[in-house]
């Protein structure tokens, strides 16, 4: 599918949040194993296993071209020989709006294959808040109309 | 912190249930590995981060003792020699109550250390409806007193 090699897992994480912000299926794609066994767990939505349901959510996704863009922040890496862990908040800003979403945590799971690092699994999910302690009051739903 | 020694991953994510039914901080906390970069996320809350906040979530979890029962379900495994990723659902039914709550998808990571296998993450977060085809329509919320 792909000949692209990722010589570290933060280049395939590098690569990920690339084709997300560039909605590229293709450069998605590439980042993950050819695997029956990769997993994607979108915010609120169904696990999705294997290739074919992997790609579809992105294709979805991707359908209406690029709209987001993607800071990552607080990361922590558990980095080993064959396998990195990398939990992330991932702070996303939808085209047209002034502000960022409400954090979203990501488990970002890279094997290192013979093609080089690729994902095994995605999984994220909302964030609460922001960590303690809390300086501010909790922010109240706004509706922008 | 402790000498238990789990020959597989399968071993270790069966402990971590054991020890999350019977409320076993000391059990709980032997499946994980001994690492600063271990992360734990329960569904709506916050990434925790190495064995202090991980620690510290179980023991509040586990402050009043067991109160649940946990069905593994739709497992997807992702096994190499160092590390295995398992997706699984958790049918969770609280005492009590007489139906299990609505499922949470985990996303469970083990390594081969060399004290075994141990878990670096733990993401859980809920998972929407059942899978489709929808046959039967969203349940509604139910207040019991």
């Amino acid at each position: 599918m792909s000949t692209r090699i990722f010589p570290t897992a933060k280049d395939a994480q590098n690569a990920f949040y690339e084709a997300l912000e560039r909605a590229d299926l293709e450069g998605m794609m590439a980042v993950w194993a050819e695997d029956e066994e990769i997993v994607c767990v979108h915010p609120g939505g169904q696990r999705l296993a294997g290739q074919a349901q992997v790609r579809d959510i992105w294709r979805q996704m991707f359908a209406g071209g690029p709209n987001m863009r993607v800071h990552v922040a607080q990361q922590v890496v558990s980095a080993g020989m064959m396998v990195e862990v990398h939990s992330v908040h991932e702070i996303i800003t939808v085209t047209g709006e002034n502000r960022p979403r409400p954090p979203v945590v990501a488990t970002n799971v890279f094997l290192r294959t013979a093609a080089g690092w690729r994902m095994i699994a995605h999984h994220a999910s909302p964030a609460p808040g922001t960590p303690a302690p809390e300086a501010t009051p909790a922010p109240t739903p706004k509706i922008l109309h």
